[in-house]
């Protein structure tokens, strides 16, 4: 369902854009593009037409990380424990009881992640109705040593949102209502359930913009947005949700409800403690309510995809488009050629440019004035084109070809797991040395003789793509089965590689449970500690999302 | 001191702007601009040619906050103690000792700030060279219960950077070197201790701009800057600190080393801790070094000059510039009339248009081509002419313009401490409410008979200006003495009135000695013990910047 939702969010994705006026005709007419044409009528990798299908059981969590124990100190649901519940949140679908009855098959939704790679063995869900139910529930799972796991939108991508053991799952999909919208200072205040989707389509009809967009916008709920502090594709042009979140309001374990939802842009009266929330992953609290400065929604919007002969060519784009773009300058995103050749692969359809470059980046620009944004980028890709930096490229023509040309960025991820797997890795590297660990990673995979076209081999390919600007690469590797041999190629190699660069090992996925054993490559002992420190103040009993994150 | 270089902070100011075009003949020529011509041969309040010399001795703060005790559980410096520090630090010069021999004249630049507000009692001021100097300062200080205070320009407002008592004064001012910057992520790593505008000419050089400015950017050094959260007339463009400082390098009262100097700008791996020293004012840890995001600096500015007949006018305005200029809107500043009236006073200058009005605005651009952004402020020029919006407005064409319609916003605090001293307060109010608290005090100012022309009166007038575009005001109150009648009409009236629209009673100048008391208007009882807590957690001595913040 996450998966479906996911890819009709992408399809929908800069619907806001006013029609992009054409004013390249040097370039191939982008009317060529083909590229995820049928994207429309697929649901995911689910539904593909080609290609394996994924396998139906997922495995435990715990049978995955065999090094993991439930701990002994949280108590086991009991019936009691259930009515509790039960008599709190009033509504039958408020509770999805497997403690007291059969509920495997409706409580398996919230037990494992989108990817298939995460699976706890929870009992009981709950979806409070108010952040006076989330109070009354964290205190009461706090005072009876009952493990619990936040769960938003559960698209996270190192299984920080699905229980390990039988924590108890507090979904917060009921606490979905958008608060207030301040029309002059373009402030948001939204319960964290709300979907990413809607609350950028809520703000598009005030002209305004969510500044954050991932491609699981459909289905990924801001609250989670926050608490993993999501980076995606706006970045660049809008900065982090440090900057622009301007208030929580969020439950400690012991029940104390935070209400620090601020509505001021500037508020220098003491410590900044929502900031723990943002990226601390749900484990010392669970965010129920945040406010968010929004900018105002740009009516020009462009979207320009190259082909490029090296990755020298595409660093220099990236320094031209900065120069050259500048405060118009939304989105680069790059995408290597393997990456462009399994998603033709996977789809069955044509890339935008005719022939095949071992780079390719996307880059989009968001502005006040169509004509001045037209010009700039004329003469940007005036001087790519006559510098040979890029080798061909495309401009989209209307609304219909950006995001044709985004698909080709956003489709990414999903079609990697069309063969079975894929080992993602989320990587801050500085740039000139960024794409050198997918040539080395690559490398080390073909010596180990694990990348073939046939069963015999686990490794389908070794892909780079990611958000340029941010210096953030998606190191992929999809694969036709997960493999303990591929993991031996790749683990520690790849973490000791980004540590070498003082790079990190997440960059904007979190930690979850994926990434908790390497922190140590990207933080020191002393962070940690002090991390530590943190945990334990807020959430001295450790009930909030455990065996994960530090 | 600091005055002076404050005040040539502020002519040397947008330095960097290539000349702007000429490209609004309508507008009267910004060559009759006459404002604060003379700024640049003056240096600062203290040297003005007319009015009263403001009084020679500034109180103890212990005696204007006679609630205030020393805390007899700190020691109390002897000669031992500073024998350590000195065979520390190695040079003499590192270390100003005031306990074992008579060095007042010395010490007291580092005992007051520059508005003679607040004055310690320091015997000993400390000058460490290195993070490690810092680390052992602290760990001693904090073994013998020696309280500090930690002291960057000492420019702030609020008497966070001086002494209360005895405190040690930990000067940062020979942390001063930039340590790296990368052309291609703009990410800039510098001491603590670099000046603001050292830090922002190094960036000219290699195009880029820091993503902060302040009237005070001559003195003030960046770990302030971070330690304080400074907001400044570039947040509007740029976003705050929380956004911008990608890491820290900071020492704890146990002698510690948070070595989190990330050059990353994505890094999702656990509790951001670094974003707590960010407007901690000093009271966990002295920050020692920052890594900060540094965005390209725009070839393009334009700085154009209003007089708007309404406060509602301003608000239109407001609505008009970022809806028209957008994207390139660096700076939208407030001034009400009675502020560019003692302006003129204060100077004996001309304001820049012929006709006196209750309001001027200053609004500013920044972008990468010339052309366009003439052209988007042209649309929106003769938009909000022919709309009756403004009344009249002059646009700068060349540099020197630029910078004397700057002068008529940056010259405003100083000035008016121009006839003896000036109550303060940095408000966060919502926009269409924000002035009304200036009215709402000059008539309860008025009505107590506390206003007027001659010495009998101790207030001159009662003034608003600030930065729009963040919701941010800055009411002052001018006046001929320090008085209790005044104090007793201010306070608490702007604090509920401001708390009573949910604002914020310190916006971007923090809280120090001065908006301690007055936390509990803009932050709940909640909000204010986990602060404590964080305090604890950190300083369980309590010897960082004691008697202060929360």
């Amino acid at each position: 369902m996450a998966t479906s939702s996911r890819c009709a969010a992408s399809i929908r994705r800069l619907s806001y854009a006013t029609r992009a006026r054409p004013c390249i005709q040097r370039y191939r007419p982008a009317l060529q593009i083909r590229c995820n044409g049928s994207v429309a009528a697929t649901t995911g990798a689910d539904t593909e037409p080609t290609g394996p299908t994924p396998p139906k059981a997922i495995k435990f969590t715990a049978d995955s990380y065999p090094e993991l124990q439930r701990n002994s100190k949280f108590t086991k649901l009991t019936e009691e424990h259930v009515n509790f519940f039960k008599e709190l949140l009033g509504s039958e679908s408020a509770v999805i009881d497997g403690v007291t009855k059969d509920a495997s098959e409706d409580i398996e939704p919230f037990n494992s992640d989108w990817m298939r790679k995460y699976r706890g063995q929870a009992k009981l869900v709950v979806k409070p109705g108010s952040t006076e139910d989330v109070s009354k529930i964290l205190k009461y799972c706090n005072d009876n040593m009952l493990a619990v796991v936040p769960q938003g939108g559960n698209t996270g991508l190192v299984g920080g949102s699905v229980p390990v053991f039988d924590e108890i799952v507090i979904n917060l999909e009921r606490l979905n209502k958008i608060r207030s919208f301040d029309e002059v200072s373009g402030i948001l205040v939204a319960d964290a359930g709300v979907i990413l989707e809607v609350a950028d389509n809520f703000l598009a009809e005030k002209k305004h913009i969510f500044p954050l967009d991932l491609g699981a916008k459909g289905s990924c709920q801001i609250g989670g947005n926050v608490a993993t502090n999501a980076g995606g594709l706006r970045l660049l042009r809008y900065g982090s949700l440090h900057g622009n979140v301007l208030g929580i309001e969020a439950v400690l374990p012991d029940g104390t409800i935070i209400d620090d939802l601020s509505k001021l842009r500037k508020n220098n009266t003491g410590y900044d403690i929502k900031q723990l929330f943002i990226g601390g992953e749900g484990t010392i609290g669970i965010i129920t309510a945040i406010s968010i400065l929004t900018p105002r929604r740009s009516p020009a919007v462009n979207v320009a995809y190259f082909g490029l002969e090296s990755y020298e060519k595409v660093q220099e784009a990236f320094k031209e488009a900065k120069n050259q773009l500048s405060e118009i300058l939304s989105a680069f995103e790059l995408m290597d050629g393997r990456s462009q050749t399994l998603l033709r692969k996977a789809k069955g359809n044509k890339l935008p440019l005719e022939q095949d470059y071992p780079f390719y980046c996307l880059i989009e620009t968001s502005g006040s004035n169509t004509d001045h944004d037209s010009e700039k980028l004329q003469t940007f890709l005036e001087h790519v084109m006559e510098n040979e930096i890029v080798q061909d490229g495309v401009l989209a023509q209307d609304q219909t070809q950006i995001q044709e040309l985004w698909s080709c960025r956003e489709g990414v991820p999903e079609v990697l797991g069309h063969w079975g797997g894929v080992y993602k890795y989320d990587l801050s590297i500085p740039i000139s040395d960024m794409y050198d660990l997918v040539n080395d990673t690559r490398d080390r995979m073909m010596k180990a003789g694990l990348v073939g076209d046939d069963e015999s081999h686990p490794v389908i390919e070794v892909v780079g793509y990611g958000h340029m600007g941010d210096a953030n690469l998606h190191l992929n590797i999809p694969v036709r089965r997960y493999d303990k041999e591929v993991e031996k190629v790749l683990e520690p190699f790849v973490y000791e590689w980004v540590a070498g660069k003082n790079g990190s090992i997440s960059a904007e996925h979190g930690l979850g449970i994926a990434k908790k054993p390497f922190i140590g490559y990207s933080r020191s002992e002393t962070m940690i500690r002090l991390m530590k420190q943190i945990k334990n103040l807020y959430d001295p009993n450790g009930i909030m999302n455990p065996y994960k994150y530090i």
